[in-house]
């Protein structure tokens, strides 16, 4: 088996080319990279093992399993990362004057071992780079994005058949999951760091959607047990509340972020409005976004309507309000940029966005949509189109 | 809400006994806790914050988020860790001479920032007190892990019932993931490191089990796309061929690990023979394992059952072989022990082992079993208590 399929072939030397460009920037001599989603990104597969790359455009693999692929001039099958500097040496390479480990994926203790195999190179910080690569996406990702947001919104077009009388939120919670794996949905959603345990997603119902949590999504929810606090809490969902569905779009290594709202009965003509705000708003930004803007200009134009609106009681929260609209996704659930006050990202253009302005109203629940957009020349194309109003259960 | 709920009080009190043993005896005067396994341990619920433990007994909760549980004199809320030395100071704390953090846990960047809040401290590794305070469980802990198994086993027991003529892999696997969610598992597998992407588990037919992966689970397989390179891969599962179901047993916080082997239509007497293999050497394990034995023995003791029956071309996989055969399991599916060769580790009373001897038979399928168990007094105690024969679908 190869390691890089033929078709990949020219999209792994974009990425490549792309980051050779921001290691000049960094001052970066060499990277070695280590974590999943990064040896994903530079090799199109997973692999345990190690992506070497050089200022000088070279690129080597140094796979410790598994042990499937042909080898090649750029492959080596090694046992542990310390084999690394004699290999290097027989191919009569120096050693690089710097080199940047994924400082904020890899734990402490593998930065300090892998630090002990280069003692003459200056330690830097790689994960800067990788981010702000991963930050703008390529035709081909955003190619693999769109099929999922394809598949994601086909499972969506089927969650009110779903429902049944009496249903928990849990029970409902596990149909969508049963239809989105069924339509390919790979069972897992990878994220970054640690604060974000979660299932295939969040359905939040009625005051649940108020409990705040630990973690960084836009909804808390108590969740099922105290182990894994997050989203459906297993009551039963009640006429007069919403149910948010916030569900995997997980298909092919890529993701797609959408949410949609349903109800149970009637609800108050406040959740309404706050919904409507929520899709104006996105409908705003969605013809005003332009690559470079500052991305926190996208979280005050949001903040401004939502002011008019005077909903900002309810704005991302009530009891506890999450301090960012959105996010990048891509590899993984969470990438940069966040959309947040504070950001100091600017918008670019094929960054890929997940947007999503909500709402808890009390006693009733969430409202309010999401959807991934990729940034275009003038405005945002939605790679997650599907209807934008409340529905009915 | 109370932190640490009534009934959990006096639990906590014992893990944190635990933990001052440990923390002496590797001259810890103090440890600041933030992953979320290691505080779920020491509080029995996830926040986003710190625990901070010191070696004269006094426990503080630092949480960031949620911001719901009351305040006492042990919880303060605090917005980022650079926060606690002020908060230490105002209670007429002294700063601790050294402290340790979860260096194997959290990334270089964390561990850096959280040293620069201690200058004048000893930087230390809390990482093996963690492990080892966490490797031998608590009566309240292999409680949890009972309830585990015996949901478990209720899912399993109803596996043959969701076969269907000429199902794929996926599919059959979709059908047990929503039976297990039904029965209440927490749709997630909690795992410690980046070495283990999975959604809810594997079920391997036929040749795909000989398909090496690149991840630290016994088996492989090609997985669904090469962005989860692991288990069940599409295909339409054939007569004469076994299916392998090793799906996830997380229902409460914590979980029991557990495979068995059903078949379809007729398979060669060397798959039964293996799999009669596996069952002689737990059924062997569960009589002679005894506190204070190496760890390294069971792999032995293993090994060597497996040469008497010359069945070591298929042991732990045919291509490529695995060099473990259990591992502990808890909060996280992956804990100390792993029972491997070079393992340095004793058995110890009140460990749980997950402990798994398989076998890849080429062009049938893997065979074997899993159990989870409590090491007791005199040999173990199965929490996973199934059929261990091969059945038929």
């Amino acid at each position: 088996m190869k390691l890089i399929p033929d078709d990949l072939r020219k999209e792994i030397d974009l990425r490549i080319e792309r980051l050779l460009s921001l290691m000049s920037d960094s001052g970066l001599d060499a990277m070695l990279i280590a974590s999943n989603s990064n040896i994903y990104y530079t090799t199109g597969r997973f692999f345990r093992g190690f992506v070497y790359i050089m200022a000088s455009g070279k690129v080597f693999w140094f796979v410790i399993k598994p042990q499937v692929y042909e080898e090649d001039d750029n492959i080596v099958y090694i046992r542990k990362p310390e084999n690394i500097p004699s290999i290097l040496d027989a191919w009569n390479m120096n050693m690089p004057v710097s080199i940047g480990f994924e400082n904020d994926s890899l734990s402490y203790n593998e930065v300090v071992r892998l630090s002990k195999i280069f003692p003459n190179s200056k330690i830097m910080d790689a994960s800067p780079v990788m981010r702000r690569a991963r930050m703008v996406k390529t035709e081909w990702e955003i190619a693999r994005m769109k099929e999922d947001g394809i598949h994601q919104a086909e499972v969506y077009r089927r969650v009110s058949k779903l429902y049944r009388e009496d249903m928990t939120d849990i029970e409902f919670q596990i149909e969508i999951e049963r239809v989105l794996r069924r339509e390919g949905s790979l069972g897992f959603i990878r994220t970054a760091g640690n604060l974000m345990d979660i299932n295939l997603g969040s359905v939040i119902a009625g005051d649940n959607a108020d409990i705040p949590g630990p973690y960084d999504f836009t909804m808390g929810g108590t969740g099922a047990d105290p182990s894994l606090p997050v989203g459906a809490n297993g009551m039963i969902m009640k006429r007069g509340e919403t149910v948010m569905v916030d569900m995997n779009g997980s298909f092919n290594g890529y993701q797609t972020d959408m949410t949609r709202v349903w109800k149970l009965g009637e609800i108050p003509d406040l959740a309404y409005k706050a919904h409507d705000c929520s899709i104006e708003i996105l409908h705003k930004l969605e013809k005003e976004i332009v690559p470079g803007m500052a991305v926190s200009e996208i979280y005050e134009i949001a903040v401004e309507m939502v002011k008019k609106n005077s909903l900002e009681n309810y704005f991302m929260g009530h009891q506890s309000q999450a301090a960012f609209i959105g996010h990048g996704v891509g590899i993984e659930l969470n990438e940069q940029p966040v959309i947040m006050k504070k950001s100091k990202d600017l918008v670019l253009e094929n960054m890929t966005l997940a947007i999503e302005p909500k709402f808890v109203i009390p006693h009733v629940g969430a409202v309010g949509i999401e959807n991934t957009y990729r940034v275009i020349e003038k405005g945002l194309e939605n790679l997650t189109v599907f209807n934008e109003e409340i529905q009915s259960l």
